[in-house]
């Protein structure tokens, strides 16, 4: 493994605000104990995620053969899930297949195209019908409980539409990610013939993207995902490490847990690799989700959560940058700098009379977009504003599910330091309730009463 | 027109922490003086974009022959632009045109397939030469100053690639937008011979998507400018209005000053609607760059700002609905949606069986994403979370200028509020010259110096 952490920019040393060696020092009790949580759970309750890169030889076998079968015919293979049924496979195709990837020949990009459809816009399903040949199409419905709505509703309409096209054919091209023992869909996939995969029920959904809810997909499209636990292995071996600054996940809960304390209330992930434009999205679940919670286990009222947000190097140095140099300091910057690029170009010569151009020539790509991170790394620690580094030094399946793994061990850690439970979502079900309430679902008529008598003022209202 | 603003959610009747009507009254005055500041200085200084809707229709006309020009051999339209010089094509595009534009065939697509690199990542921009062919593609190069590093960068690449594949024709497959008298592009353009277009020297970056920055792409892929600017030009009017309740673009400005004042420093852009996905990241930066300032306008330290965060209906509730629900109080959520979707799918029977899917049946996917909508309102109301919803008739080119111009709008108010100027971005400035000089520019070597000497303790770092 190649992964460097720098956290020289969370330290008074050299910034302000930051954290001094003896506040880390102080709270290395408090981080052993969260370490000895987790290593205690591990595998237990909903911490069945530290088990995935162990127990899955089976499934990884199932899914490399089924992927097999399906290529003979396969060349679109859709993804119908949302939230931790979708993130973490749309992180691994932007990280690990080309670009364009879907606008490549055949010949080139030698398994099929990959969709996602993670929300309910009409006018995007209806998009993607206009460009897939349901025979030639797999939908992956994933759903863990055969409840969520929005998925629900895309398989209702996606096995109609299937079977109007297809017939009796259309069993062969539904594979379902679900439950084994509970809920809907495995019953549904059961009665109708579905290849079905399992989410064990001690993993939720966004600590499941090495399960068969990401490894499926990946596998779909070329991914080695036998690589990708391999990498979270070394990562859960290395994180086992019990002295704390040396476990990389651990100190840097530590260092996110002292920062959240001193203010920040916002964490940006900005990778300076397009392809890891969307480990952002999978990572803002993760840390939004499991640290937002309203109660500690204790059942005091705390209100917690850091606001994670995602930015792109160099993209948002013209966007973001300028906030967070002169902005509140309200924030940690991560970033993640990819030290060798799958491909180069060099910049060529053409600019000789423009010295404000002409530096530029005979530098590649890269090197400008890691030297723009080390500047922007800098300006922001001149500008006393926390940020630390992850350097990994190459993309590749390996590195990724490591990185990944890393993140999920961190989130597990700072949960431990908030004392929370990193695992539930109760905060949601308000929402999912006035939408049943809403669509008119038994048994949510109180529901729609409260909503109707929760009356809006027109003074509040402006209309054009 | 068509757009509804309701911020019923802002206010202390609905939530306990929020605005109350006497404070809205009292803000009334500073209000007012922010709209006279906007209006005494429209078309002055670097507010030339108020004037975009009014003066261009000799633009147009140049813009919209232009593209006629190109239609018989251009079939990919590629944007080399970074910040405000990408951010305002990427969010037209994707409003306006099909989920999957680029896959469809030619004689649905009708124009050019799009794309935008907006970065310096050496593994996208070799993708993109793997899927296009040169003889077919416009390189739009997009800078004011012709001295932006990441756009001059790929200049110089791209031309070198298309005077290798296409000699002496290659300087009809570049046209320039930039400064009409000032920077590097323009006299290069003119050695060179490339068509180009100009931005007002009063019209920044994040302003610009209503000047040919935006206006060219959008009309080389089909999309009626006039209309984007018919759009800007009533939503101008209407915020004309005195009456500050009255003006969309005020009262809005006015609630969110009063809510960053009450410890809202995140602002989260949260539409429901795929289409508008990027129009969150177009409006990110106009929110962050221009607010996020060191100091006032009296050069008091104040370091404002708050921090924009893209979200997007119903995706984010399977991800970070639970922190906005359950989390701080340090937030306004801002919905967009969107009353009529431009196709629709209706839910079909086929899990009568099962009465926790069944309900979904016979309703629509729009009316699902919309009541998801409101459902996640009245969650975030009852949880006593900031909130308000613009809501737009449908999606069009009408809808979104309007949209985008009261956002501009919004941006150009609230900075009075600040005191602050709202259009410049000093804080860019230290990571440009630690980039210049990691590069060894001529004239940085004291920068270099001052860089190695800012050495990293090794302790601060992990390697593994």
């Amino acid at each position: 493994m190649s992964i460097k952490i720098d956290f020289n920019n969370m330290m008074s040393e050299n910034i302000p605000q930051g954290i001094t060696d003896a506040e880390l020092t102080k709270t290395a009790a408090i981080a052993n104990k969260a370490k000895a949580a987790v290593d205690s759970s591990r595998g237990l309750n909903m911490l069945g995620w530290t088990e995935l890169p162990y127990n899955q030889t089976a499934v990884v076998k199932d899914i490399n053969e089924y992927v097999k079968q399906i290529e003979d015919f396969c060349e679109y293979f859709v993804v119908l899930g949302i939230g931790g049924s979708a993130l973490g496979a749309v992180a691994l195709y932007n990280a690990l297949k080309h670009t364009y990837y879907n606008e490549l020949p055949k010949a080139k990009r030698k398994h099929p195209r990959f969709y996602c459809i993670d929300d309910a816009d009409p006018e995007r399903l209806n998009a993607l019908f206009d460009i897939i040949e349901p025979q030639k199409t797999v939908f992956n419905v994933i759903t863990k409980s055969g409840a969520t709505s929005e998925t629900m509703s895309q398989y209702l309409i996606v096995s109609d539409y299937l079977e109007q096209k297809l017939g009796a054919n259309a069993s062969k091209h539904i594979v379902a990610t679900t439950s084994e023992n509970s809920g809907n869909l495995i019953k549904i996939a059961k009665e109708k013939g579905y290849k079905t995969f399992f989410i064990p029920s001690s993993v939720g959904g966004r600590f499941s993207v090495l399960s068969p809810v990401g490894l499926l997909p990946a596998a779909a499209i070329g991914i080695d995902i036998a690589a990708l636990l391999n990498g979270a292995k070394d990562m859960d071996r290395i994180c086992q490490n019990s002295d704390f600054k040396n476990n990389p996940a651990l100190i840097c809960a530590t260092l996110m847990y002292l920062a959240y304390q001193n203010g920040a209330n916002i964490s940006v992930m900005m990778p300076y690799s397009y392809g890891l434009k969307t480990v952002s999205d999978w990572y803002c679940q993760l840390w939004g989700e499991s640290l937002g919670k309203a109660v500690n286990r204790l059942g005091e009222k705390i209100n917690v959560g850091q606001t994670p947000v995602k930015a792109l190097g160099v993209t948002d140095q013209h966007s973001q940058i300028q906030l967070y140099v002169e902005g509140p300091s309200d924030k940690v910057v991560t970033f993640i700098r990819v030290e060798k690029f799958r491909s180069e170009v060099t910049i060529p010569n053409g600019c000789e009379a423009y010295p404000d151009v002409n530096f530029l020539c005979g530098h590649s790509l890269g090197e400008l977009t890691n030297v723009e991170q080390a500047a922007t790394e800098y300006a922001l620690k001149k500008a006393g504003k926390m940020n630390y580094t992850i350097t990994l030094n190459t993309i590749d399946e390996y590195n990724l599910g490591s990185l990944l793994y890393f993140f999920q061990m961190q989130t597990a850690y700072i949960g431990e330091f908030f004392n929370i439970n990193a695992y539930n979502q109760p905060g949601v079900e308000e929402g999912k309730n006035a939408a049943y309430a809403l669509l008119g679902r038994h048994g949510y008529e109180n529901k729609a009463s409260e909503i109707s008598q929760s009356g809006k003022d027109i003074k509040y209202i402006i209309e054009i």
